[in-house]
């Protein structure tokens, strides 16, 4: 049976690239050896993550004054990472659910946070819109898609001060002003590639303004230096990263893959809103592309829903553990096919129980 | 034509663990996903994660006062995160080389830091004898084995104070007295996996003693109370780390490993020592099990040496750059077949140049 896979991360990655990395690990680029066991320094390796680092840029439409690096830690790490490397006086941050609240925690064991904007006071179920930003903040951190709660910001901040944003969710899903940023990080494991490496993206001119003796692995300026090979990078996962972001150009960029997106999106919360048996659980002009929240208004029939979700073959919906519910995660290789078999059985399922 | 494979790391690691890698990149247990694309939170994932923890303690018997974390950032993080989790007032260290230096060098952004012995004055080419340990340090951290230079201790430091080891490049590769050592860590890509996790062992009741406010993802004590899963782990390194340890285990175990990497060791050396064209670059007493670094005496025939080594399908064995010269990296997965070639190549070499 076909699975239709709606994890929400770890998510699901394009065929070819699955095909293409699974036959890497068995014999790389033609050269008798596996990509696990060659030398990061090797010229075939070194070649990959060039080119994962200049598709991101690319992908980004990022000039000379950016730089692109795979490092290690998932956007846990970078909580920690951003301030070290750019918080001298103090940031600012806003917070719109479970990972930004994270990198505020994060952020406050390294200096001052001023959170200036919070959507706790309902759920998170929106994005702030009304906010000042301090323009004696070192940077402004705002996460761009909120994967637990399902909520996406659709217009970025106008802030006079650096922009740093966590793109974990929703990088490489739809065109951005990424100009408009400082720092954009993002770990994998959503849109990217497997779990293992996170993308940082950085203006060049932010940096070294702290004064601080940074750790050699947490420091971004030494990293970038190091051409993202300081030590050994996570070799699998920067090549699955890299095929990645390679089948996104060669299937028509990001101009594609957000058309793609958005119709997957308007099909699923159009059944959401013409099913009587769900709701959505987010304010509508902050719904997320990516991660689309919704309940079950009767939860009595919920077994038999979930019934019905098996034998389809959809798989990951369930909703995190935190809140609960029911999470269609929409990732870039999602294909639309799958949402059409999701919403059918939302519709079966509304003609059996309504 | 078959390839010899010496890389120095990432290194050889055996067929049937890449066998199973690479299918496990098309369809995990038989799951029809790929293992790149389902959640960390799975119970299939979860199991992988807690066999890997559970064959690192086993293979170096160890009990339930330790525990074993497979975390991201190689051994390069660990010099940061060692001191993060254990210096209070100060630590001693041993420098045998580069890997040992960066240690020391990363340390002393955290705290005071005692150099009680150093090999750099004869090039690194021995592992010091002599040293005192200081009993008021939080510490003493040692370099099991050093890649560049190819030395390894044989008899570790009979330490009152809590003995650190960086194992990166020898663990599970010979049999130690794992329940002397307090910390071991071991970046996975020379004798237990793809780049991308590193092994953290530490007893437990080394932690807490700092007083430090931690960065979650650096905080060794969080780390394990979640389950070596705070955040997303690098699932497919862990996966393949995991299936090297059992494939150790199913051959024999650490018994049957030693015995091998000493008959390859023995092999080589030999070789080296009888025959008129190299020379070893160590004192015999500390010559590295894991990493064989010889000179050609006349370079001035070191092209036709480097066609031989070609022809014959060895790859890798370029020493490091910063010493040049030779290294014959015999990692575990390296069989016996390899060393035999490379040594039928150096004798056939001397019989033609000699």
């Amino acid at each position: 049976m076909k699975i239709h896979n709606f994890s929400a991360g770890p998510g699901i990655l394009p065929h070819d690239v699955l095909r293409k990395a699974a036959e890497s690990v068995i014999d790389f680029n033609n050269s008798g050896l596996s990509l696990l066991e060659i030398s990061h320094r090797s010229a075939d390796f070194e070649q990959v993550m060039q080119q994962a680092r200049s598709l991101a840029k690319e992908l980004l439409e990022l000039g000379d004054d950016y730089e692109a690096l795979f490092l290690q830690g998932g956007a846990s790490l970078q909580f920690h990472m951003a301030p070290l490397n750019l918080l001298k006086n103090k940031a600012a941050y806003i917070n719109t659910g479970n990972w930004a609240s994270e990198a505020i925690a994060e952020a406050r064991k390294v200096g001052e946070v001023n959170v200036i904007a919070s959507s706790e006071d309902r759920k998170f179920t929106y994005i702030p819109t009304k906010y000042t930003i301090p323009i004696d903040a070192d940077y402004l951190h705002i996460t761009s898609n909120n994967t637990i709660f399902g909520t996406q910001w659709k217009e970025f901040p106008q802030a006079e001060i650096p922009l740093v944003c966590d793109m974990s969710s929703d990088i490489f899903s739809r065109k951005i002003p990424a100009n408009q940023f400082s720092l954009i990080y993002a770990g994998a494991q959503k849109n990217m590639g497997p779990a293992g490496t996170t993308l940082v993206v950085f203006k060049k001119d932010i940096l070294g303004k702290t004064g601080r003796n940074l750790p050699k692995m947490l420091d971004y300026e030494l990293q970038y230096k190091k051409d993202s090979m300081f030590n050994t990078p996570p070799v699998f996962a920067v090549y699955a990263s890299m095929l990645t972001m390679q089948w996104i150009k060669d299937n028509g960029g990001i101009e594609w893959i957000e058309a793609l997106n958005k119709i997957k999106a308007k099909t699923f919360y159009n059944e959401v809103d013409s099913n009587p048996m769900f709701e959505g659980t987010v304010e509508k002009p902050f719904r997320s592309y990516m991660n689309g929240t919704f309940v079950l208004k009767n939860t009595a029939v919920e077994q038999e829903f979930e019934r019905m979700l098996k034998e389809a073959g959809i798989s990951g919906l369930k909703g995190h553990r935190s809140v609960g519910g029911y999470r269609c995660s929409m990732y870039n290789a999602l294909p639309l096919e799958s949402i059409k078999v999701l919403t059918n059985v939302m519709r079966e399922f509304a003609n059996k129980f309504a």
